[in-house]
């Protein structure tokens, strides 16, 4: 099916679409800006689902599910966030045959929803620290909708945690974007720059926003996750207080964080390349891929033989493998499919292999094809496997490196982002409207203010006063 | 918080809810008719989850992830599925600010949005068959609503295959259902009847509806599980063709198969009892509680040390155990907590214990205390939560199997269902008429036509005509 893709540098976003479309990850549903989710996508998204909620529940964290349906009314009780949310959501007007008396938004983000249920439950210190994550499906009304970096509905999973101190929901709110980093660079092999978001950029209803951002192969940045303190805003809204240690009522604090099904989206920008998808180990659905060679009944015999004992021996080492055994097709067919899907190990298995009990090894991430003996090689494979996931880590952490750039002043910067793209580093004065200025000049926003500072952030790019920050600047997607 | 629960015998139904929410399984959402899963309802679903996803995963299913939103225009082209489902949907008709042109059914189920998918996806017999599960919310606009049971939006799997043949179709709702009697049976402890639904209750848009029927502790029926062999409608009224091995243009042959979180409510009413949930080993969030019990320091540290001890052996033996070490409240409100929550096992620990190497076991199902010696208790553990799941199972099978009848004739039918209510299995003639009869004078329906047929069905319980089918008959949820 899969006929080869349209190459990175002629037109990245093409690329991405048919890389997305030939490897079988999704597909467009009926209605405009919607997404399906296809087998090989999803398997990707379960092994993302099952890293981060490991993480999570040994952070402490437990899952529970809210309603979907918020009543219109709750949207209204925080401010910032109705202005933020309202022009993008879906509204169900009409149910069980009958108009109904309050409209139903279909939720973009549960804060409000969740921030009722939490002033039935919530009265004492000792009802706090309240640690809940949801896996779910969120719905906003985009414009411009690309497969799995902005869809109407997408999945996700969103924290709402409640504390009884500002410091206890600021410590959470770093945490768990540490979580983000951990996932993002030893799951996703995705380096990441950890920093806070620019007031005009942070969430709607959050005291301060936290974000991580990631490198793309075409230079752009992914927001790849963020983390939220809330403060004492939604505790306001919702009228949510508890008894602290002193016997006096005060506002809870809050945090939320949320990664979506947008991961998947980095992962095939950060590592993929015109063969198609390359996947880190750690989420694909096949870690390795054994294609059998055989032209008659007697090899297949032999061949299939060795093929099922090495199988065994790859499941037994806890190794996630799919034999290809399909004679429908040819081998080098299987070569390019299993490319296109990014496979990390590919291995071939002939007569003559069999014969001298070796078999023939292809890495998928640099083409590395070797010929090893069969004796030992599914022991072997959990090292290789951690291997390559850690060389296409750094192989991604120097691309971003190789396109990071300094500049020192506006000329310099202009010419950056329009010759050569990537990450600029460059000092900020703090202001929104400056900000605003060098993104309708540029089209290059402030991505993040990195945690990592300089002790001395120069001056400000844009108007030579002394900068507040150094921050990333880069288009982003 | 837990002040004990309304007895089953004095109102069943007003048991089930205090259940439900003082185990803190559950709570009513803002809108009418929807829930709130708590942490600890929900992990008894992530139990489930695992446990059926993995028996889908071994029967060669994979995962995917479908729009919730279908355009409404679909759900009329399969003329029995809109009519079942149009009147108890939700309709979004408003998004992004604006009308939209067509209105957006919320999925009440997604045989139309994947028919429409599967259309772009086969072809050829080789795509088939094609077998594809999917986790998701579904939403019915329904009246009469209940915690787990009954609510507007619900959580639930909803496998979609399809198949080159009717054999194969058949076959596969039979394996599913099959798979659905062995997850109620083996992890729920849930004993379940299976058969075939009669044409009146099977599924809108089905050729044949299966179903798993339990017991609940109210004698009533539950059916917690449906399996459907759709045959060629939703291929027909989608236009979904492959070219079969004799290059004939052919219609796909279509499978659906369904359970939710309703199986919750199953396991809450199949097992309980006055002092709350009693729940199954596989699917308990935690299967052993342990209670430390010491009045000062000194023996806090001591109890502590052993306790520490125990619940790593529990832990590398694969038990699932929560220490209960809250210092603000007492061993005995404890005892009484985590009955309500139904923690299999609970293992109180003092300093008296500590000095005999001991430790008292009380089972919940029975309330039998036992002192064990500490010493190999951890690696006892699985063998003895063996032990309590099947006699868990077994008690339920005795329970349903005392409230079990045969009915000879009419005026006996209606004596038992007014008097000892329970499953009734009787002769029917097959006639959905004689079936509404039935359910007008008593509110018993025909509940399957179980698999498990006598050799002679003997008379029609209502018209004393030879009966077609043995049929359980019982008032259901």
């Amino acid at each position: 099916m899969s006929k080869g893709v349209t190459k990175q540098r002629d037109d990245f976003s093409r690329w991405y679409t048919d890389v997305v479309q030939k490897a079988e990850l999704a597909d467009y549903g009926p209605v405009k800006g919607t997404m399906v989710i296809r087998p090989y996508g999803y398997a990707i998204w379960e092994a993302i689902q099952g890293g981060l909620d490991g993480l999570f529940k040994a952070t402490g964290h437990v899952n529970a599910y809210f309603p979907m349906f918020i009543p219109e009314s709750f949207l209204k009780k925080e401010a910032d966030h109705v202005e933020g949310f309202a022009p993008e959501v879906a509204v169900v007007t009409h149910a069980g045959g009958k108009e109904l008396e309050e409209p139903l938004v279909v939720r973009p983000t549960s804060e409000t929803i969740i921030w009722h249920m939490y002033k039935k439950w919530i009265s004492s210190y000792r009802d706090l620290p309240l640690l809940i994550n949801q896996w779910a499906n969120v719905v906003r009304w985009e414009m411009r909708t690309r497969l799995f970096l902005r869809t109407t509905e997408f999945l996700w999973q969103e924290g709402h945690t409640a504390h009884a101190t500002p410091e206890e929901a600021e410590e959470e709110t770093q945490r768990m974007l540490n979580v983000y980093k951990t996932f993002a660079e030893e799951w996703m092999a995705m380096p990441v720059i950890t920093g806070r978001k620019s007031e005009s950029e942070k969430f709607a209803g959050a005291v301060a926003t936290y974000s991580i951002e990631a490198m793309m192969r075409d230079t752009r940045a992914l927001q790849a996750g963020t983390s939220h303190n809330l403060g004492q805003n939604f505790a306001k809204a919702f009228d949510v207080t508890f008894q602290n240690q002193n016997n006096e009522p005060e506002f809870v604090y809050a945090t939320s964080w949320g990664v979506s099904t947008r991961l998947i989206g980095g992962v095939i920008m950060t590592h993929g390349d015109d063969k198609g998808l390359i996947l880190p180990p750690k989420v694909a659905p096949y870690q390795v891929v054994i294609i059998p060679i055989f032209r008659d009944s007697d090899q297949k015999k032999s061949v299939m033989a060795e093929v099922y004992k090495l199988t065994s021996g790859l499941r037994e080492n806890g190794v996630r493998v799919k034999v290809d055994d399909d004679e429908t097709s040819s081998p080098g067919f299987k070569f390019n499919e299993w490319e296109m899907r990014g496979v990390p190990v590919r291995i071939e298995l002939g007569p003559k292999d069999v014969e001298k009990q070796q078999a023939v090894l292809v890495t998928r991430y640099n083409g590395e094809k070797s010929f090893l003996p069969l004796k030992g090689l599914a022991a072997s494979m959990p090292d290789r496997l951690a291997n390559v996931q850690q060389a296409i880590f750094d192989r991604a952490l120097k691309f971003r490196e190789d396109n990071t750039h300094h500049a020192n002043s506006w000329e310099e910067f202009q010419s950056i982002i329009s010759e050569k793209g990537g990450f600029i580093r460059a000092g900020w004065n703090g202001d929104a409207a400056v900000e605003e200025k060098i993104k309708e000049a540029t089209k290059a926003t402030v991505r993040n203010i990195p945690f990592d500072q300089p002790d001395d952030p120069g001056k400000c790019i844009f108007t030579g006063e002394p900068a507040k920050y150094e921050v990333i600047f880069a288009k982003s997607y």
